[in-house]
């Protein structure tokens, strides 16, 4: 018997992407519902041989039976309706930030943490895209060394503002007088240090979900991240490059050895044949690339790496399939 | 009596950007000749009034008597020419990194070290520009509360690779099959880690150079610097995320006031206004822009910040001219 699947907000740039992952990957669907606002409901979507109507989102068909429900649709949107579907008695999959750091709430990104699934039912969070690609690298390090410090700057992809800021990267690129909708400044030839809103203590919503959910996902609250995000003008895949302060002395063959062997790691570190992750070359992969391992000059339990991932697969869609794989493994 | 001045590599995207400069900075210049390869010699360059035209650089010109020579043609040209106008009494002011960590020769950001000038005669190395504008945020800083480790990722435009590597990434923006002349890689759309080639210890010379520069300049080889360089889709202007552990506390307040009264540094830090400076808006400044000042949230010592300056301009020629600048008022 096959599972019955929600995905809601599947007309966004992360709910397609969602379907995507779910026909990649055979998962056994006997019934897909999609669901989203008024808006772009009645609208036709293509899944394997089928066409699927979307369907309004409302209170009500959340109660109906799912095996499982990804939510890809926003916070607010999580916030009223994920408990519902709960209740009811469905296991939701949530990739807003909406849950994440409530306690009780699994924050999973399966290669690092699927334990915690383990018996549970109900609402499960999918972390941050910026804190998924980091902990997939670094979750088989703080097991051997145990991570202190961590000081990451990201380089991410326009597309984790959903699709109108591929349409407005796009555009600018062109046109020199495409106005600014989605960023509060031109992004075409340009960076902007700012990604969801402030805090009062200076650092963004953003950089602080990669200090707390890290936090979290590896289960040590004494790691200490210091974090800068950055938006970049590049359409798919974040690139993080990553700093790493360890309780003991790692040695660069060893990691590499590590990450190699790690789940959903790819190391691809051979400098002088100019082989390093670049976002390009990572885009459309499941994976998480690894490049530019090296040590410190000057501290030896530290090193540097160069982190990326696309970030609307495994940032987002792949992580929230990969825990529904996680789930069906535990039955 | 104006100045005798000669630039070489006057054809080159840093060699346009000093005379440039000298034109605005109302340099007073008696006579003005530019030297190029055999490439280049004989092309007509504006100055001010006068049309000048490149001469031909070879070792006898050198031997000639200017006041001030500026070079901007790259190292192997630096290591031929710059000894030997040095040696016939002319004051070289060198771009490249050619003459930068060798002992004796003053390496120098005019507001950070202008005193190392006082009484010498010879070559002066211009720092890479990824110092610089480092430098000149972290100086002041280091002189209050003392540095004791730097973490910067940067976020470098195309134009520190010449004309040529602008000219890539305004028509690959355009056309996806327009060919990886200057970069390893693709750079529309993209980024690269990796600026100037691989050393054996994993890290490249232009992260090298944000080390050893940056302690030579700041005349302090206890400074740790962990550097992470990395070319984005950007013209003109390189970024940077800086983390620096102090010896002491610093207060974000006090960290504002004593940048705001730097000089060469404009404060630019109202997040809640969008004011933090990014490279579209800095670009054509001879400023060093400094935003996002806030402190760790874990080590009371550590402070983050975003540095912004063009690249062309305080990165290289206004940097140079500033250094001629420095050794007018010190005659």
């Amino acid at each position: 018997m096959g599972l019955i699947v929600g995905v809601v907000g599947a007309t966004g740039a992360v709910g397609r992407k969602m379907l995507e992952v779910l026909e990649e990957r055979n998962i056994d669907i006997e019934k897909l519902r999609v669901f989203a606002s008024a808006r772009s409901a009645g609208e036709k979507i293509n899944f394997k041989d089928q066409v699927v109507t979307v369907e309004l989102l409302t209170e009500e068909v959340m109660k109906d039976k799912f095996d499982y429900l990804l939510f890809s649709a926003g916070g607010s949107v999580s916030a009223q309706y994920a408990p519902i579907a709960a209740e009811a008695g469905n296991t939701v999959i949530d990739n807003s930030s909406q849950w994440r750091m409530t306690e009780g709430i699994p924050l999973v990104v399966p290669e690092v943490n699927a334990h915690v699934l383990k018996g549970y039912k109900g609402i499960i969070a999918n972390p941050n895209c910026s804190t998924i690609q980091m902990v997939v690298a670094l979750a088989p390090l703080h097991k051997r060394y145990g991570i202190d410090k961590v000081v990451v700057s990201t380089y991410q992809a326009v597309s984790g503002s959903g699709h109108k800021a591929i349409v407005e990267l796009e555009n600018q690129m062109k046109d020199a007088n495409y106005p600014n909708n989605v960023y509060p400044k031109r992004i075409a030839t340009n960076c902007i240090p700012h990604i969801d809103v402030f805090n009062d203590n200076g650092f963004t919503k953003e950089e602080l979900k990669m200090v707390y959910e890290t936090q979290k996902i590896l289960e040590d609250n004494k790691i200490k991240v210091n974090s800068t995000t950055v938006r970049i003008p590049v359409f798919f895949s974040h690139s993080e490059s990553v700093y790493v302060e360890f309780k003991e002395t790692p040695e660069v063959s060893e990691v590499k050895q590590i990450l190699s062997e790690a789940p959903g790691v790819i190391v691809l570190d051979n400098p002088e044949k100019n082989e390093y992750p670049t976002p390009l070359e990572v885009a459309n992969s499941d994976d998480t690339y690894v490049g530019r391992i090296r040590k410190d000059l000057f501290n030896p339990n530290a090193l540097s790496m160069w982190v990326v991932a696309d970030n609307l697969r495994k940032g987002a869609a792949t992580n929230a399939v990969q825990i529904l794989e996680a789930l069906e493994t535990l039955k």
